[in-house]
């Protein structure tokens, strides 16, 4: 791939910018059609050569639409994806403005070692036009070493993480903090987490915006990591309920666990919300469809992910968008949360 | 694009066997490599032009893998599909196998009326390999279009409905016999159905083995036509309930239809399964996580869209899988379903 000097790679604007020329004489030159002079012709394709852009690497995205595919590679086994609901509706919502762009998405499901080397293979065959980063890790090895290639991306995760690419972002530590608050304002003094891999670096912004938050109330509070699955979900929620002081209240980094630590309830023989009380987070349908209904921290994933491609589309169009945050999640009390003993 | 006699499209290995050398030996003399004498290179050339084979149009997979991509467009909204665990069971399942072989699903929602052009555009423009086609509709548009162009596909459906291409499918005549046996032999005598989509071939199919064996047992049997979402599946419900002769039994062509039918059942005071039996299809975790805990016919779609996945890559490799039925659905009794007035 040729680049222009600031290291992203050259378009067919630079050329017709260069040779004083619309795109569309570009086009026209390249292709040997009639409509633009012999001199004009000659100039186009020196500027061409001179910045070193191909008409033939080129040549779809002059033939037709610009933008035909975007990519996702996701981190996760093959069996989690069917079941995590949140990277459903997120694909969902990524899938709304695609299909508005008559655009594909182009997923892959990778090791995570791996993912660098796919995003470089889409861009280098022009497979894709641009991609989008989930699950940043803390100093993730993917942001520089794509950044280097001038891959188009948004990244889904902190603007601390994500170097110099455009972010979009949940403020994970806001809606923590009210998620906090709120169990204390009901009555809880000993608050439990189970949170997602403490590499994510959404795990690390939620653990410590929990972790300050309690203090600050005075609350008893502990983390337990598991990895979204309902298996783990349910092992940590055990061994709180085992360990000698008991919270009274259990938040959830996702709505997986949240759903199975219900039937962990039932097995000790507790009611909730009377003796524990449960939190989710991201409110999928799930959350409704239980008894008792669960209370979550609401966040809209699928406009979450319409927002992400939307984004992209400026970043590609190279309207530089600003990044910003999705909404807050807001709490949705439900029948899993009360009053300890209420 | 062009192709052979047969109307499939002209591959490296036909113009090999038709100058008499090895696919590699065609490689090498197409792209002007040493390796191959000045002869045998103008007649592996001249073998290329009377098939009508063009080494540009199969660049890339001469220089790199040759499958890089398989395409999977799905005629839904996008709400719907990150709320459908069916497709994102099938998805991940499709993705197993793909990411064992290096491969990325293109994914596109789109209009039906537009489907045809879609997997058109990917096939001439080298964005895929090969292609799944699903929901098949009966005299569906695509088969005889796509087979036409030489697109190398399965079609997850009843082979009656696949034309030429290798299908996949699940039996669904024979499970949903099974399912009416089974409500038939528990007591009961006035059972209801409500099924996806009329247009769609599964629906057909389901809703004829539904009729024919009800009418065999002599049961009373009815079919409500939804639309696979919660809405239309409630509304559907609500009319069966609200009917003369009421269903004791009502069997849902999935799950999202019957995890709603319970908060409708609540509506109407109606206590599941003692007056009201509810049977869910394709089982996926949402049913083993409302109480009480639905019954289902389970289809391990996982496992569904592994097999469609690894018959695609038999068929893009010309080695000309038969078609054949996944595992049949098979009963899971749970807590919706008993004796009416149990």
């Amino acid at each position: 791939m040729s680049r222009a000097d600031s290291g992203r790679k050259v378009t067919i604007k630079d050329v017709a910018r260069h040779a004083g020329v619309s795109p569309s004489a570009v086009t026209l030159a390249v292709h040997g059609k009639p409509g633009v002079s012999t001199a004009t012709k000659d100039r186009i394709l020196r500027a061409a050569r001179e910045l070193g852009w191909s008409p033939n690497q080129a040549a779809q995205s002059l033939s037709g639409r610009a933008v035909h595919s975007v990519g996702l590679a996701i981190a996760r086994p093959a069996r989690m994806l069917g079941r995590e609901p949140f990277y459903m509706e997120f694909i969902a919502g990524i899938e709304s403005v695609l299909s508005e762009h008559s655009c594909s998405l182009l997923l892959r499901l990778v090791e995570p070692e791996r993912e660098i080397d796919v995003h470089r293979e889409w861009w280098g065959a022009n497979r894709v036009n641009g991609s989008i980063l989930v699950d940043l890790r803390v100093d993730d090895p993917r942001i520089p070493a794509l950044a280097e290639i001038g891959l188009p991306a948004v990244v889904v995760g902190d603007p601390s993480l994500a170097g110099p690419f455009t972010s979009v972002w949940t403020d994970d530590a806001t809606a923590m903090a009210e998620a906090v608050r709120y169990l204390a304002a009901i009555g809880h003094r000993s608050v439990a987490r189970v949170s997602g891999p403490a590499e994510l670096g959404h795990s690390v912004i939620r653990t410590d915006a929990f972790t300050a938050t309690a203090r600050a109330l005075g609350l008893s509070a502990r983390t337990v990591v598991a990895d979204f699955s309902a298996d783990q979900g349910g092992r940590a929620c055990r061994s709180l309920l085992l360990s000698g002081d008991r919270p009274t209240a259990i938040v959830f980094d996702n709505d997986i666990m949240a759903v199975t630590a219900l039937g962990v309830a039932a097995e000790f023989g507790l009611s909730v919300p009377a003796d524990l009380s449960l939190l989710a987070w991201d409110d999928s349908q799930l959350c409704q469809l239980t008894r008792p209904t669960l209370s979550a921290m609401r966040h809209d994933i699928f406009a979450f992910g319409a927002d992400v491609a939307q984004t992209l589309f400026d970043v590609m169009a190279e309207r530089q968008p600003s990044s910003h945050a999705a909404q807050i999640p807001a709490l949705v009390p439900r029948g899993s949360t009360a009053a300890p003993g209420a």
